[in-house]
């Protein structure tokens, strides 16, 4: 059994080290094949790190970073004047292959910024993406991509994600033949504006996929797909869209007028326990795919449960190699077109 | 006091007539300025006007209407061959000034291609669009759009969108100086793609407009803005996107294992009261807006209740006289951009 490596940006996040220190002792203890290297500003992290006893644990790496990356941060200054930031050094350590994952809670335009800079594209992804795993009914698993990395798409970049989103399906959740299908106003062929008519062509060609047509706004809880494509403007708003409406109705059930209700309490527990994947809060993680590395984002708000989960995630990716097999994928995909 | 004449499609929808004339009586007794002008297959649906008292109602007239749009046609071929469908019919009596708005719960495709060939457009306005009022915190409703009606928009598009949004919202709300947003996937000026920043800027720039920049989809539903423009395609997975969320919840909530328990019958019930409107059966009603004339799409699958509430709707917007508040307002800001 070898060992499974993950870069930890422990600055990063609304609440930094707070949060991410004891997040990491939660995904160690979880996962005894974990590996962590803890990257950040140790002078400031040394009571913390001492405290949970991750100064001189044997599966803990302590790597210094003398910046910071902060929230606020335009991802262009990030690029060039923070590399030796803790989200930076990271991902070196995803490059060098001393890591095989990074996971930060920071800045999410400056994380897509500089993972791409510094992991680079692999051969035949234009653009990679940013993707998520929704809660679908019968306690299944939709892929929604891209989130939000790409606000303009053409279709040879919706089917990139097709194909990238398929091989996560398969590899991590163990879906074979995953459904793929394309977001649309409607299920009719002749429904949708230019892009998903055209990339519903290129998909429907594409024999390494089981492409299944479209689905509507309705649909994406439905686990009708397994893996849902659309440009990364129309899944951002959905995505959030999505969390809105979970938001609204578990605050606004627990609420009988301005105290809450006992009735209310107890809706509000049901759904909470139910929609805990719509809570940003809770089971977070988003994965960047169509790097040489594996980069999972957590929420900035992320508690240590869900930093936790978000380590484990990144730490399943690098089980299933995922890079490779997305490679290996579009190899054939690509070759398929060109014959 | 004047009357306000609606025009009814009463074949329209998937139950037709078993709705449609019950809901009828429903909004008569409701509203008692409002007549209606019922069109449809009368041979069919005498027995059940006359059961309902409809057929010599004070207040009701009847128009023999010899076609009916099936739900599945394709729009084309209902705007060259049902000349007679009662959807056709009941569009006409709006052109000629003898109903103030037609209402119909069938073909949407059908509905608008019939609508813009009938009515037309107003002057200022190159695309009608659709718009439905969503619940928002604190009681308050917001009014996104389009919600379809054009999958693809410029920004010239959007800002007649939110000079249309603005004038609902003002009229048949009474909100003064409603706050217009663009749905973005970000709230910085720099996110987003080319379309909303342009869009920004023109609607930044249009004195007539209370525009406060951009919403997130997790803002739909806050009340932070009381129009929210995007184009057709991302508001239309926006909308449907929130009744697939809403609907799983409510669903999902009340049922414990395979039988509903106590606390998840009382859970389901909450929120049936508090997210009726997004419930498609409940409160239901999309508007075209930017036609000489006042059309509402009631939805496909609405009971008595939701479609009576279509009726009311249209029966306040013809009492705001919704189309010449329309006209004036874009005439104003057509004007100060030509200055």
């Amino acid at each position: 059994m070898s060992a499974l490596t993950v870069a930890l940006d422990i600055m990063g996040g609304d609440n930094g080290p707070s949060v991410t220190v004891p997040a990491s002792v939660q995904a160690l203890s979880l996962l005894p094949r974990l590996n962590l290297i803890l990257v950040g500003d140790l002078s400031r992290c040394d009571a913390l790190l001492r405290q949970h006893g991750l100064l001189s644990h044997p599966r803990v790496r302590l790597l210094h970073a003398s910046q910071v990356v902060g929230m606020g941060e335009k991802p262009i200054h990030a690029l060039r004047h923070q590399k030796d930031s803790s989200m930076r050094l990271a991902l070196e350590l995803v490059k060098s292959g001393e890591a095989g994952a990074c996971v930060s809670a920071g800045n999410t335009g400056a994380l897509m910024a500089m993972a791409k800079c510094v992991l680079k594209s692999l051969p035949g992804v234009d653009r990679p993406a940013l993707v998520k795993g929704l809660p679908a009914l019968g306690g299944k698993r939709s892929y929604l991509l891209d989130l939000g990395a790409n606000v303009s798409c053409d279709a040879d970049a919706l089917l990139q994600f097709a194909v990238m989103g398929a091989v996560l399906a398969e590899r991590v959740e163990g879906i074979a033949h995953p459904k793929v299908a394309l977001l649309n106003v409607g299920e009719e062929e002749i429904k949708g504006n230019d892009l998903v008519r055209h990339s519903a062509e290129l998909l429907g060609q594409c024999p390494a996929l089981n492409f299944i047509g479209f689905v509507e706004g309705n649909e994406l809880f439905s686990g009708k797909a397994d893996v849902i494509v659309c440009d990364g403007f129309v899944g951002n708003v959905a995505l959030k869209t999505a969390e809105g409406v979970a938001r609204m109705m578990a605050d606004a059930v627990g609420m009988g007028g301005r105290k809450r209700t006992f009735i209310g309490r107890i809706a509000s527990f049901l759904l909470k326990q139910r929609f805990s994947n719509l809570n940003p809060d809770q089971y977070n993680g988003a994965s960047l795919l169509g790097l040489r590395g594996i980069v999972v984002k957590s929420h900035g708000s992320a508690n240590e449960r869900a930093l936790c989960h978000a380590i484990l995630l990144a730490a399943g990716e690098v089980k299933a190699q995922l890079p490779a097999q997305i490679a290996d994928r579009l190899e054939t995909v690509l070759s398929d077109r060109d014959q």
